[in-house]
């Protein structure tokens, strides 16, 4: 066989070999957000960050603290599940949230996207189908795409996902022989609606996931973020049979930049991810684990979710304020109660995808399109928002510039 | 079709939904002397961690300044290749060990490890193969094998890589129609090995891999650390054709606990290596670059590599006076001049698996047997010292006690 020349020079022509994942993946609607948010002269609804105004200044004394005392921990390898002590604070923290989690089914991730990577790793090969939520996390879009799932959408009402239309799914794709190898769902303030699946909905969702025998994958980012309404629990603590796989972070109580997450599941599952951790990035930060340890031991976790969910409430309100006065009737939104979004439906016809180049050029706002957050490209006129990072002042500024953006745009157009 | 019952209890029958990948994986070596690595009764020349003894004081009123004056920042998510002059630290870095790196070309990784998971997901199929040295790094074994990676081993001599086999190894690849698609190797104090490929294998070496068109991923995790002889560039130094991807790491010349490395590669490839970081774990920690970015600013980085290499130095001259001592003409060992390990071969017969168990429940000295560095199971009278971690007081009762687990297994056995 001839040698396979580099005729097209530095490093060209390497594309000859990549995977079929490769081949496939595109440069993400995430990507070009997350590029967005830098942007000083934009007031930016877009990336989904915490206010950093919320992150505790006692930070400090913690840090510096465990750098001096236990500086050769702080800074070593830690073991690949996560430090021992940091599981039983965050199996303790499920707990009282009503979880029946003990630390050795803990698993410390590099954020709760990373625990959905390895529960990929663990279920999927090309070609599984997924169920998830219809519209859904752009992110778990992401991931999942990379394991080549065949992502499949069951679809919601105003109210989220609708226990009926999963069961119908998830018989459907056993008939046609392929059965589904879990479902994904963020059931509480839920990206990108906000919207909260109620607790008769949640436990009709696990009787359906247990009839057909599939595992459920519970995206708890947001849920301890309530600022209104009663608390409902975790599918988690509802679930009796062992089929719910939760995924637990710390970027939206402590940090994300330390890039801390947590998988909580069955014995035999948790096994597994603990094998593809120690391949994929062989433990998670020790700084960080003993910083959120420390933060728990002191109160400051639910100090700084307290902060967060007074500074949320407070947004949201001046968000769907603005809204509602600048938009009226022009625009369906929803009304969450806790997180960081509210999704809003334009009139027919509108492009969210289009107008967003335009929001960004000439009207100096940005948001995510809809699109982003179907695996089939729906969602045209509708976008989220995102209030939790900018400044109250801004919010209204923001919603008028995106009100002058749609004139701007029904003008033209029509 | 019948619902697919759990007859077996909470969260048991999952097994049945998981990936190949996930039925062939098995808890390895490597979570096992992690494990032992925590005994304190135990000497474990096992873990290929840093001596935390040389962790700078400083990071203390580092991490102290930027929680108090970058806050914002410091505990935020970051753009997911890396923040931008984190990148052009990176890649001045690497300028200055003569390779030709852009900062675009630079992606921060959570560890070398990531970035060679990445680098996986980029090319690997199921049953690609991968050629690898022998023995070769047991974590790569581990990742690679993830990807359901066909390991091919090529033969080394005791100066290590032969260029020459390599050649023959993707001939007879290509020949048989399933071409190689990259080479991975560790060409500076090699693990398990502790040997660096001379200047002429390294040019001979990427001649091959130039007439093959086959990438080289260079593993550079201990190449800053040579206490002994001259400087040998890396591949990627040398690369002339965008064939070389580097995986570099801040593991062991700032802090393994952070989980900081990069990625300097090919810019098709470096596109990729981004699109699937953020469906991985988004992005790496923003305080952790930000602390090294400071390090490096004040110097702090080569101090500590200047504190590192002097240990080293010591430990193993030491390591190697005692088996030398100890052992004589039983064993032959390698001559490391930079990094964390030497290489033993004990005689014929060994069985340094099986020695293992009694070496650290009898004797209590702990070290990783040859077999865990390579593929097809060989090495079985081979065995890994890693004589950083060790403090240097211990290391000749380390060594006494391995003596003495020997003769005992030789009494016992023959």
């Amino acid at each position: 066989m001839a040698p396979r020349g580099l005729e097209n020079g530095p490093g060209n022509g390497l594309e000859r070999l990549f995977s079929g994942r490769a081949r496939a993946a595109q440069r993400s609607e995430l990507a070009a957000l997350f590029a967005l948010a830098e942007r000083p002269d934009v007031v930016s609804f877009a990336g989904g960050f915490p206010d950093p105004a919320w992150f505790l200044p006692e930070c400090e004394q913690v840090a510096a603290r465990l750098l001096r005392e236990h500086r050769g921990s702080a800074l070593q390898y830690g073991p690949t599940p996560g430090l021992t002590a940091f599981r039983e604070y965050v199996a303790e923290r499920c707990r009282r949230q009503g979880m029946e989690v003990s630390p050795a089914e803990v698993v410390v991730t590099s954020g709760a996207l990373q625990g959905l990577d390895l529960v990929a790793k663990v279920f999927l090969e090309p070609g599984d189908p997924v169920v998830v939520e219809c519209p859904t996390y752009l992110g778990a879009i992401q991931t999942l795409s990379t394991y080549e799932a065949r992502l499949v959408e069951v679809p919601g009402d105003e109210v989220g996902l609708v226990p009926e239309a999963l069961d119908e799914t998830l018989r459907d794709l056993e008939r046609a022989g392929r059965p589904a190898k879990f479902v994904y769902v963020v059931p509480s303030f839920q990206n990108p609606t906000g919207l909260t699946l109620p607790l008769d909905r949640r436990r009709r969702l696990l009787e359906v996931a247990s009839r057909h025998g599939v595992p459920v994958v519970e995206d708890h980012a947001y849920a301890e973020l309530r600022y209104e309404g009663e608390q409902v629990p975790a599918l988690k603590a509802l679930d009796r049979e062992g089929l719910v796989i939760l995924l637990g972070t710390f970027s939206k109580i402590f940090s994300p930049g330390l890039r801390l997450g947590w998988t909580a599941a069955p014995a035999a599952v948790t096994e597994k991810i603990i094998l593809f951790k120690q391949g994929t990035d062989q433990c998670s930060s020790t700084l960080g684990q003993l910083m959120a340890l420390e933060y728990g031991r002191l109160g400051l976790v639910e100090r700084q979710i307290a902060v967060t969910t007074a500074g949320l409430r407070e947004k949201k309100r001046v968000t769907l304020e603005a809204l509602d006065r600048r938009f009226g009737p022009l625009v369906r939104r929803t009304e969450p109660e806790g997180g960081f979004y509210t999704w809003l439906s334009l009139p027919e016809g509108v492009d969210t995808v289009r107008m967003l180049e335009r929001a960004v050029r000439d009207h100096r706002v940005a948001y995510v399109a809809g699109p982003a957050f179907y695996v089939g490209r729906r969602g045209s006129n509708q976008l989220r928002l995102c209030y939790s990072l900018l400044p109250v002042g801004l919010i209204d500024e923001g919603v008028r510039r995106l009100r002058e953006c749609y004139e701007a745009k029904s003008a033209g157009v029509r």
